[in-house]
């Protein structure tokens, strides 16, 4: 465990043990600026969700990742909200996702945005055992990524800064203190659904 | 390594490593009909769920639990499309997943799909971990779901199945064939979008 890690120790609190891979896994904002990711890190968080399951195996995602010094990477960074540019131009790489919402035979894709998550989900499982941090985006200009992106049939969903934990310090307000806030969750409990018996079932 | 995993060996095909809890993931159906899920590893599992990120961290996640040999679980099994039935009836456990997709004041919340992915993809890492086979079921009777679940402010999504693994000569055709089939994704090449230089920018 780092000297960083001991600092800001944001492991989840669970009544039974989750593997330290999901257990460790938090969205930090404070990205290292000199971090470089290697190819093979790069390559390895594409597999990852490259290799997730998705509904009948129709693979609806689709990455752009783009190196933070790039032209590429600075188009990505100018669609972001304000509040997102400040911290997320630190990290090492940022990642648009995309689904394709239909098929190639023109039929929708019902799963194709649920699969999506799967796959970034996978993406970022890696990421935690690459060392890596990940921290998912929303807040983006969704009309300028489209057309940052070259093609047409695929709608964002996500951007996804990847880089190397830093300190808190470097983040300006509000970012640092949420960096430090406890994480919080609802309960299991309050997330079970009961199964209603039927009347006359 | 059990002697059923080293005579279906589905590990993914990666150009660099992959995590094992990852790379040895596949969404099998031949299940050990006479295995018990623990209460902990199914608490073990929601909360692995629980702690996966969401937009403003709205978690729009939710779950029904039920396992094998109880009314409830009877009802979710009936909901399922037939092909389904056959072989998802044999797991220890059936696990609706649903999601609010608007919030408490109405509004929408855009990424309740996309994160109710998340959420089941850190499940499915979790069930790796606990030596637990999932499989992630999208056809059944939508309507009936949704009755069976108390909560009318939820979209069901999928239903789980999750197991022991057990020997793909226990299915029927065509499932015992597609358990041994090899596993098959796109390139990561097929998967990447290039960034286009604007015009004018």
């Amino acid at each position: 465990m780092s000297t960083l890690e001991s600092t800001v120790d944001k492991a989840a609190s669970t009544v039974v043990p989750l593997h330290p891979l999901l257990a460790r896994r938090w969205s930090s904002r404070a990205f290292d600026p000199d971090h470089e990711v290697t190819d093979e890190q790069l390559t390895a968080l594409l597999e990852a969700a490259r290799w997730a399951p998705s509904a009948s195996n129709t693979q609806p995602w689709r990455f752009a990742v783009t190196r933070r010094g790039t032209t590429e990477h600075a188009m990505v960074l100018d669609t972001l909200a304000g509040g997102n540019q400040t911290w997320a131009r630190d990290a090492s790489a940022l990642v648009v996702v995309a689904a394709r919402t239909t098929g190639t035979d023109g039929a929708a894709q019902p799963w194709a945005v649920y699969d999506a998550g799967q796959a970034v989900a996978h993406l970022s499982v890696q990421a935690q055992a690459e060392g890596l941090a990940v921290h998912q985006m929303g807040g983006f200009d969704r009309d300028r990524l489209t057309t940052v992106l070259a093609a047409a049939d695929v709608t964002p969903l996500v951007v996804v800064a990847v880089g190397l934990r830093d300190e808190p310090a470097r983040l300006a307000e509000p970012f640092a203190q949420r960096e430090t806030a406890e994480r919080v969750r609802l309960s299991v409990g309050e997330l079970l659904l009961p199964v209603r018996p039927q009347e006359g079932g």
